[in-house]
């Protein structure tokens, strides 16, 4: 609004940071209420199985124990399944249920006024199953006479359709191409792993229920626990605290917080659970875990002819809260930023006795991006090409777009050749040395363009869903000039806040510590429907904010103009004043008018009072940033050892807000990125028993990381800001895979899965191949 | 909005109550932060004087201590005098000072760990002061060679000017009239006398001050505190908790509850202070306390012709927050129900070396009427005719409606006479008996008409103010079909949440269990620039709640309307759902309709998603109350002693949302203002000292009080509401004391000041007088 913007593209500090390195930042577990009851989650010890008892009078007779929830005691309370496949036969499933479909299924809350007791208690708790066999892999859940969870179903198979081009169209391409390469792959089964695990503190009162929960979307929490409760929409308040880390495992609303919740409401006293690090391996949602089986049709020339891809997905017990979405989201980010006659996916999806699989950075992205980009470097060694010549010769130029993809994505700008450009330019400059150290060296290269924002896709379209992916920003100057954002989108240790502090400065022209940004609490922030994902909170959140302090503009230039008695065309708004151009004495300062819109002192006839305004953003369409990554690696074949020593990211996220946020959300993207390429992994046995280990990368493990951005505008988004949140995550496994196939060509075609263990590299030396 | 409304009208009980009467209501003493300071007020012993010594190491020293703040620590924080007389030369004033110009007035404050350890602290602050000379009475405050509490102006007369018809039309008027009395009144100096006293608990942390608070105008002390401190108004959050009575008193910020903030942001940790019922008399403001120099002129058959009234406003020390408001008030009033010729008035007001007078319910009104109706009392008596017919010869007609007084008064809508006959039927019906007791017995009526919901006046406009008596709603319908209201007036007591629930239970067509109020929070509630005062809660909050339900009601018909391809003018609401009329078969339901509206499907092109409407309601102008009183009292010529045997209220405030509260509101003032009439005075001592006791009437002491209430709608209000929190005690004292002076003619001009203790009606009775 202002036309002196100055905080736009700055590097100013998070504003959250004071609070967080300070230990001043209130997190669920700073939430202190006076007699709070603790709870515990009483988990499945049995893959799958039927309960046969469930004995709690022990329990209950403990010392300090106030209330132990059974089945029988939450029966009818359910969380929905809100995304639905085609053939789905589950809408939604209860919190407690008497058959156990995973190891670390709660089957029990015990209530006590001391964590000590109630752990205590929660032993006592007697517990007998029928056992029933274990289906871990989602091949042999689609095997004939697998167990079947469901028996009812008469099947594993939760669903089972095609996305873009027709399958016969698609395999005709393929036979028409000179050359084919194909893959299996799969990116291993990982969990969000954030700093601050998962909790919640509920309090019953007067008939309202308030949350206190680590959540990245606190509507959505307060809609599933008021419906699963029965209690009415405007009783139940959610308040989000700070949350360190969320990663897409805090999208969901759980039975455990649910469960915490109905314990509050019957005891009318506070309640609080906090995950323990070993629960959340089973009791947080994991992710990707989907077999691929990929072909890459293309000419002799090189030119890309077609792609298809058989997704076999692995939902777990039971469709999560996102249901299938990451694999369809995977089918449809198939084609990436390349050019394609014909593009192709069957997506289908099994249940199997594991934790239901749900969100994670990157939702399904990432999975894309690996198969994708292994297929275009195995179509470069077939074809004796460069990697980087093979993919600039494919890429869809600036000139091409808009494009939509054959899966139905409506790309809307970007120079993806370019970044890919500069990316090699990075990589000549910063290529590590090579030591002779008798480790193997490679580089890899992968490209990806990235859906952001959440506006209606085709196939939201094709479920009769319009949008769902509106924000709303509720932007207010108060009396003295001082401003406040309101906005539905949550914080979620992404930097949010100063972001949106420094589009409402700009756009308001006050100063960024006149500025306050409120978010996080269903009481007081607008309504979002679906909250902090989706690289979605500045691009839609600040989508809303501009459109709000456009209107504000007007109202104030409003205002200054009756005021001066001068047309709202002569006046400008600088410096903290509405200025008659050319007039340096006619003004009238912000907080003068403020003051008066307030007061309602000489206002224009008819305005109506005060100076607030609220604007829903409903996104027409997704828009997509892009991006292209390489990784070093040096492999020492006696181990399989494989070592990051380089990275490039060079990003697009359109309009960067501030780009030390930006870098900051992709490094740490990158690192996630890199340990699921290398050493995370979500294991069960054959039996269905979780492995208890689990290793993330620390900040020692993380190679010097180097970004470059790049800032084509949106098309879509009023601002002009694409998203960022999950950009880092994308490209990593499929640059380190490429790398490590680099760096190991007589194994490269048995590079398809990750983790790429030390264990899994020498096993993929040591096999036969056709390397 | 539905077509079958339920609730407005009808006796629903009070939702507040549930919480009240089984001790789950949250007063500001019921606020526990962790490490809660205490504050103690250290306050001036002596009336008028120079603080020369203020030492506090002593007191700094003591145990427990943490802080004491000085008229030093506290430079430069002010409070502002809002409403400025014409002449008045003080805009604002320090929240400490060294000159101090009241028994009472603060000088230091205390914190410390405990309250016990504060105000033993308090004791060791060293004091010292030159002693200068108290002025107790306006008319001593006036005398030449009266001292000056502020030397630099010259004079203790702080405004002097006319409203309403010129003097010399009025004493042209009063000469031509045949006849005229004259009487100088007084209505005592009284205190609001809520069962909670003020208190405050504030928080400073991260840069935001949190204030919990016993207010009536939550943001009013968010604005003051903010611009006091010099903080943003973003950074100051007000929470107004229960409030256990306002009257006035808690429309004010004080210097003390500015302190404590000062205190909880110097010391960043949470600070409480509660008022003590020994401090209200000098801390809170108390009210009235004008001299009245009046005059009635009528001719011989009883029409009134013109009146005149000369006021003399005693101010204490300095303007008050609301300045001499009460006083023009009183001016603007003095017409009441009757028609006249010419009506005017002169107002003058001094400061004292007493605490500052401010508001209190009626807010001038009571003393308007005191005055008025003891003239016409007085007037019948002169005449020989019956005070009741004489007052019908005179009220303005129906047919006379709308009227503008000859104080600019804008009387919209009422039958002033059959309110009149309504009340002496009742009391024909329902006269006490008379036994033969010793005591003499009369019976006094008044009559009256309000200002209430104050939209601009004269006045304003004079000031240059064109409203700031606006007030809005926002208004939310839930996925579930629950609504949640969020109004900027506040509760206090007066069961503005359950009118408002009713209100939009009917005009959403939900049942009025799924209604929730959120009043007082100035982060989540609309911005009030004045909060609830003026009988103007439900006038205004109301008026901009239905407007806010009839948006809302077109985009829940215009989303049926499109979901049932049906015309919006063939749509009917009832029965919790939308229909086609004549068509059974073709509906939505509510909750069909709101969860489409958040979820964004299948809506009419370019909507925007959600069902929440925001209106502001800016009114045109106040809208007129009015009542007529009755008073049957029994005097003992003996003592002097008054008993109220029978009371008799006639109110009509427009469309009763509730006839439960607004009956309990008249009875609760009239209860008030019999104790006004009777026993409560602050009474000074010629040294500036303050008498320790007050004696407010308590339940044993309230006689049987019948109320009938008509129902006039407001011409002005969307809704048809009148104010009618204020309508108990404008009347009274009037009423009481035309029926001591009926019981004893030959006193009945000696009947001019309140309260009539037993000895002021002994002395009336004993002077020679020309009764």
């Amino acid at each position: 609004m202002s036309d002196d913007h100055r905080y736009v593209g700055a590097r100013v500090p998070r504003r959250e940071d004071a609070r967080l390195v300070t230990g001043r930042a209130r997190f669920v577990g700073d939430v202190r209420l006076p007699g709070t009851a603790h709870a515990v989650v009483v988990r499945s010890p049995v893959a799958h199985g039927r309960l046969t008892r469930c004995d709690v009078k022990a329990a209950l007779a403990a010392d300090g124990v106030l209330d132990v929830l059974t089945p029988a005691d939450a029966a009818g309370v359910r969380l929905p399944c809100v995304a639905l496949a085609p053939g789905q036969r589950m809408a939604d499933y209860p919190v407690l249920e008497e058959t156990v479909r995973y190891a670390g299924q709660p089957v029990a809350l015990v209530v006590a006024r001391s964590e000590a007791a109630a752990r205590d208690a929660a032993e006592l708790v007697d517990l007998d199953f029928e056992e029933l066999p274990a289906v871990v892999g989602a091949h042999l859940a689609l095997a004939a006479g697998a167990p079947l969870l469901h028996p009812e179903w008469g099947a594993n198979l939760v669903t089972d359709f095609a996305l873009g081009d027709p399958a016969d169209e698609c395999e005709a391409a393929i036979a028409a191409a000179g050359h084919v390469v194909e893959l299996t792959t799969r990116l291993g089964r990982v969990a969000p792993y954030p700093v601050e695990p998962r909790g919640v503190v509920a309090s019953f009162e007067d008939g309202a229920l308030t949350v206190w929960t680590s959540t990245q979307a606190p509507h959505h929490v307060r809609d599933h626990v008021a419906a699963a409760l029965g209690l009415g929409f405007d009783r139940v308040r959610v308040l989000a605290c700070d949350t360190g880390g969320g990663f897409g495992g805090k999208e969901h609303v759980y039975p455990d917080e649910t469960l915490v919740c109905l314990a509050a409401v019957r005891l009318g006293r506070p309640v609080r659970w906090t995950e323990s690090r070993a629960e959340h391996l089973t009791a947080t949602l994991p992710a990707r875990d989907a077999v691929h089986r990929a072909r890459l049709a293309f000419d002799g020339d090189g030119r890309f002819r077609a792609l298809h891809c058989d997704i076999l997905g692995d939902l777990g017990a039971h469709p999560s809260n996102v249901g299938i979405s990451p694999i369809a989201v995977t089918a449809l980010s198939l084609p990436g930023p390349y050019r394609f006659d014909r593009a192709g996916a069957r997506v289908r999806a099994v249940v199997t006795t594991t934790t239901p699989t749900g969100s994670y950075r990157g939702f399904g992205q990432p999975e894309a991006t690996w198969t994708r980009e292994r297929l275009v470097d195995e179509a470069a060694r077939r074809l004796g090409a460069d990697p980087v010549e093979l993919r600039l010769l494919n890429l869809l130029r600036p000139d091409e777009l808009p494009h939509t993809s054959r899966t139905w994505q409506p790309y809307d700008s970007g120079d993806y050749p370019a970044a890919l450009e500069k990316l090699r330019t990075m990589v000549r400059e910063g290529r590590p040395a090579r030591p002779a150290d008798g480790r193997r060296r490679g580089i890899g290269f992968s490209c990806h363009v990235e859906s952001t924002g959440m506006g209606p896709s085709e196939a939201m379209r094709q479920a009769g869903i319009q949008s769902g992916g509106y924000e709303t920003a509720v932007l207010r100057m108060e009396q003295d000039a001082s401003v406040v954002v309101a906005c539905g989108v949550a914080a979620i240790g992404q930097g949010i806040e100063t972001a949106l502090a420094q589009l409402a400065a700009d756009h308001t022209g006050v100063p960024l510590e006149r500025v306050r940004v409120l978010l996080g609490d269903t009481a007081a922030t607008p309504y979002s429907p679906v909250g902090s994902i989706a690289s979605r909170s500045l691009v839609l959140g600040g989508a809303a904010l501009v459109g709000a302090a456009a209107r504000l503009r007007e109202k104030i230039v409003a205002i200054a103009a009756h005021q001066l008695e001068a047309a709202a065309g002569d006046l400008e708004v600088s410096g903290g004043a509405v200025r008659v151009k050319g007039d340096p004495s006619a003004r009238r300062t912000l907080a003068e008018i403020a003051l008066s819109a307030w007061r309602a002192w000489d206002l224009p006839e008819g305005m109506t009072p005060g100076l607030e305004e609220r604007v829903t953003y409903d996104p027409a369409a997704y828009t997509y940033a892009f991006g292209a990554h390489a990784a070093a690696v040096a492999v020492d074949p006696e181990t399989g050892a494989v070592e990051v020593e380089g990275y490039w990211a060079v990003n697009d996220c359109g309009v960067v807000v501030n780009p030390a946020i930006v870098e900051g959300q992709i490094r740490g993207g990158v690192v996630q990125g890199i340990g699921m390429a290398l050493t995370e992994e979500v294991v069960y046995g054959p039996d269905g028993q979780p492995a208890a280990d689990y290793l993330p990368p620390y900040a020692p493990d993380a190679p010097p990381v180097e970004v470059a951005l790049m800032r084509t505008p949106s098309a879509v988004t009023p601002g002009g800001m694409k998203g960022a949140g999950e950009a880092g995550i994308i490209g990593p496994p499929a640059a380190v895979g490429n790398a490590v196939a680099a760096a190991l060509p007589e194994a490269a075609d048995r590079i398809t899965a990750t983790p790429l263990t030390p264990a899994a590299v020498w096993s993929a030396l040591s096999e036969p191949g056709d390397g």
